[in-house]
């Protein structure tokens, strides 16, 4: 990087890149594809423009974040809008060193509006919580018990509720409400237990959330709990990210900053909180209708949520301090819905196969299937479970971030301007692309004249995984992942770098995006753990082949399956058995809030659950290097053969393996 | 009153009175016998005098209680201590108009040291609580559960705990308190169902407290769990007093500011919050020990300290929100102990009888005898509960607080310079009485030399029923209690008043204390309700007499029984067979504590006790006024016959009552 330039990371956006020094940051931002409010043009007059610094070591940016490194011009004329604690005017604030920005919500032209699609699922519908209308004609007002008493007493006799107790914040509660629906109620009995809710005269319907705390986006689906009707849903980026993209950067930071556990825990349950209320404006109902809350996270996640330090999973043995299903009250998460809103988590299964893998397996029910079915939610951490009706086996593997685009030279987030599909013509090497937020394919040389076409700003993973397996295919690159020498002179897009190769994607005025060999050796090795992971659990069942594969999460849904087999991220498999699974960690929260018999079940089937550590799993090693090649060094691909013609594999090393199991 | 003075009541001692206008509030204390810190001397110098005013209208004082009636002089110097927000000098602050003053517990001189006695009882220990040692040679630190978990199995395999949980704000906790202890850990395990605290290495006692929430007065005790003893007991006035000294006297101030409900819940459990913090401090231990809280009090304390509006309380049918025992997080009524100690209130028995009462009936338990027990807590609502093992029968009568000295002329609380006992020679009638503070009896006709002989203020409960009982015994007054025009003959202390007369009980430079023929009328209408009460419960139940008589509260330890008896307080019985029971109240909430079976036991016991409520019942009128005669028109208290010589009871009117039951 030349000297008189600095480094940039905007959060939430992850966009980063390096500007001159003396750039206002509102101008930096336009150059790296970040839209900031501006609507006085950069004068400093409307006060939209507010971005905070976050200072710290980001080492993995190599960027030391510091506030010395911004110049504040004076301002000539008051801002319209006040400007917030700790908050800077973009456009009249200067760079003159390296900084990591945050721009608020409230900055952004855009708000990501992050909504994983909820899949259409059937559920039994048995709600924790059901209501109960109390004619006044019932009311006895001559009666000698206690007016709550009085109310269970009626519970008791019209609908056999045996030992039914009013919650405390409800009690007090309870004189207004009556008299306001003069002796005519409906009670919420949580549990046929507990009356935690109670509404004025007749209330027909009653609501329940399902939140999936993910690490990069949180989503919720507000449902009604009678019908089990999704009636809005909302997401939004995690705002933990500011503090690591992946988890395990947040726990390196937590490791540093022990006291900053508090602070990342009311991040994101305030970014919950923001997300309940949005869905219950947009369904139109009063959040204190709103009484069950279940969540789903990965370990970390879970911890972090809870307000428990997730220290012990950021190192070997990776102990979970609590993975039990917990039922809870929401208040107690400092989350404001009715006071005595119950939330339910949902149990994680190890050290890094958290509540969300929980929710896949509930939302799959791999249980109740023969067939033996492989789930799989990529990230940088996987999390594999593989069984069927007989057992189940669980683990994680370290893929670390090259799936997301991290670690990949030009990589970057899947969001508008990345680049998400590849084709390269296997004699010219004439590559053609298509980019998020277009419809059509384009290459660097027949640019499309569409004024719709976003710039390209980079490439993400499911771009990546594609241009690796057709540079495989082109045999550009062989089964060990290097760069044939040869494969130079066929094309002016293969660029020699050192000692080896690069790919030329994609170049215009403002971009030249190559893949480099450390790019396609950095996606060797995460899918390599994928692999190796799900062999590990495939060994450890003793079955050679899978029937099923559902891959879960966002990033399973962006991929095309074909190139992920090509690739040897997933074992091989009849393709028209391997599905996207969708957002199935927030099914399986639905699932879990509609259907209160469900969450005995699943925390059932996770006790039994054999949980697999790869860290110390023998053969493990072995297993991972075998992946290493592409598709496998070993492994047949034989429905893979039948779709697609792989290339020549005699290069392939020799199995160093034995097999076991 | 004189129209160039004005009336001042102090709170919390009560003291009230009329004062110069121009006095300062220092100087008014000082001759109203409040004790107000000067360090200075009233020179605005010190600080330490720092009162406030509480503003509102107090008809029973018939005071308009208003700041402007407040003038402030300039300050001459700067005072040591500053002055808190809302806070007077009352040194520098002089009086032109009535006020009510709260003086602050850092501003009394003594601050009142109210301490129930706490009655030794034989209690069964089995506390809910219980503490569990695990070893670091326990606890596997690789076992693949959550650390929790493990925990919980650890529980299970080696005391057979089968299903225990920890609460959420323990498992933030734990990671630090088993890093502390390197892995040796000690886990409070609440009901065998929930770890709710760990300390880190070997804790070998945890405490339990049990409060009991009076009108005037709040006591609480605190124990070991494990061994029942009692290591440390406080009081304090209820601060709620500033808002009426009787219940029913803040329930009318409800009802006209019907926000305050809030701040008065505050002011109790702010009040037990410091009362804990004492007992913590006086026994030396940490208040994360302090793992259960029992609390009991008269139905509107129980409403008002759980945050409940008591005003369905202040009418017919006196109908509670809530009567049932509650279990609940002392966290969740603001009290800060240990983050999960848990709370739990004994049940109310009914509109008028509270949980102090079932605390009460826990602590004599009158159902395991065949005797049949007359149980009597006297305050501003008595609370009776009659019976035996057969069955039991619970009322409460509105004897009002002339008990308490208050409707009484020259009455007064119990405290320093009460005449709290009374003695009149039937011959010459003159008096002799004991002094609250001093040892010997005194007179005025013969005044003690002893220096330490209080000034003497007004008179106190008991003292108004031994002056009434020995007119009466002395045939001052008749058995209808008015006086004996004869008797002004016999001596100058019977003073014509008006149609009426007063007999002159005390008498020197700065007091006249006389007995009117009003305050003889006040305590025949509180004595006739509560013997009213009591008989109509022996007329439910079928008795024409009771085996026993206990007299549970503070008043009950004050009052000699013989007296109570001659003004037919109380049915007859054998002498030997009244006693005092002391603080019952707070006896039971600590049997409660110790003893979890008891919580069953009482809480059955209570849902078969008989409510009756005299507000309705039939024929209470006519026991009311049969109840009016000294000691009674028609009862014939043979027991007490045979002790005192009862004046000739020809006089008596024609019982208008027919016999039932
Ligand atoms: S853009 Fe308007 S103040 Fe910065
Ligand atoms: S007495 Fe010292 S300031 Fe009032």
């Amino acid at each position: 990087m030349e000297s008189d330039h600095v480094r940039v990371l905007f959060s939430p956006s992850g966009r980063r890149g390096a500007v001159a020094i003396g750039t206002s940051l509102l101008d930096a931002s336009d150059q790296l594809g970040v839209e900031i409010e501006s609507l006085c043009g950069g004068r400093g007059a409307c006060g939209h423009c507010q971005v905070e610094i976050i200072e710290g070591e980001f080492p993995k940016e190599r960027i030391k974040s510091c506030s010395s490194h911004l110049k504040q011009r004076d301002l000539v004329e008051e801002t319209t809008l006040p400007l917030k604690e700790g908050r800077l005017l973009a456009c009249q604030t200067t760079l003159s060193g390296d900084v990591v920005i945050n721009v608020p919500r409230e900055s952004q032209v855009h708000p990501p509006h992050v909504c994983k699609p909820a899949r259409i699922h059937k559920t039994t519908l048995n709600s924790k919580i059901k209501l109960y209308y109390i004619d006044s004609a019932l009311f006895d007002s001559k009666s000698e018990l206690g007016e709550a008493e009085h109310l269970c007493q009626l519970l008791k006799t019209h609908w056999r509720l045996e030992s039914v107790r009013f919650d405390l914040d409800l009690i007090q509660l309870l004189p207004g409400i009556l008299e306001s629906g003069n002796l005519s109620i409906t009670l919420a009995v949580y549990d046929e237990s507990e009356v935690i809710a109670a509404y004025s005269g007749q209330q027909e319907s009653c609501y329940g959330a399902a939140v999936d705390i993910g690490s990069t986006t949180l989503a919720i689906q507000l449902c009604q709990l009678n019908s089990g009707d999704i009636v809005a849903e909302a997401g939004s980026i995690n705002p933990q990210v500011q503090y690591g993209e992946d988890v395990m950067s947040r726990v390196s930071y937590l490791m540093m900053h022990k006291q900053s556990l508090h602070k990342l825990t009311s991040l994101v349950r305030s970014e919950i909180q923001s997300l309940i209320d949005q869905v219950c404006e947009r369904a139109g109902i009063d959040p204190s209708l709103l009484l069950e809350l279940t969540f789903v996270g990965n370990p970390i996640m879970h911890h972090l949520f809870l307000g428990i330090t997730p220290l012990s999973l950021g190192q070997a043995p990776f102990r979970l301090i609590a993975s039990d299903s917990m039922v809870l009250k929401c208040k107690d998460l400092n989350l404001k819905c009715h006071p005595a809103t119950r939330g339910y988590l949902l149990p994680c299964i190890a050290g890094h196969v958290g509540s969300d893998a929980a929710a896949m397996v509930l939302a799959e029910a791999p249980w109740e299937s023969e067939e033996i079915t492989l789930l799989v939610d990529v990230g940088t951490n996987a999390e594999i479970v593989l069984g069927n009706q007989s057992r189940l086996f669980a683990t994680s593997s370290p893929t670390g971030p090259a799936f997301e685009g991290a670690q990949i030279e030009f990589g970057q987030r899947a969001a508008p301007g990345a680049i998400e599909r590849v084709r390269i013509d296997p004699k010219t090497l004439e590559p053609s692309v298509k980019i998020i937020g277009s419809q059509s394919w384009t290459s660097d040389a027949h640019p499309q004249s569409d004024l719709d076409l976003p710039e390209v700003t980079g490439i993400c993973g499911s771009g990546i995984i594609e241009v690796i397996g057709e540079l495989y295919l082109a045999d550009v690159i062989g089964a060990d992942g290097r760069f044939n020498e040869q494969s130079r002179q066929r094309s002016s897009r293969i660029i020699l770098d050192g000692k080896t190769y690069r790919y030329l994607l994609y170049k215009n005025d403002s971009i030249t995006l190559t893949i480099s060999q450390t790019d396609i050796r950095a996606i060797q090795l995460a899918k390599a753990a994928l692999y190796a992971g799900i062999r590990l659990l495939m060994e450890s069942y003793g079955c050679d082949r899978v029937d099923r594969i559902r891959l879960a999460g966002a990033f399973g849904g962006q991929i095309d399956v074909k190139y992920a087999m090509i690739l040897g991220m997933i074992p091989d498999c009849p393709l028209d058995q391997v599905s996207a699974a969708g957002n199935a960690a927030g099914t399986g929260a639905r699932v879990a809030l509609l259907d209160s018999h469900s969450r005995n079940k699943i925390e059932q089937v996770v006790e039994q659950i054999t949980k697999i550590e790869t860290a110390i799993a023998e053969g493990f090693q072995e297993l991972f290097v075998d992946a290493m090649a592409i598709p496998h060094s070993t492994d047949p691909f034989v429905n893979l053969n039948q779709v697609v013609a792989l290339p020549d594999r005699r290069d392939k090393p020799v199995s160093r393996r034995r097999r076991r199991g």
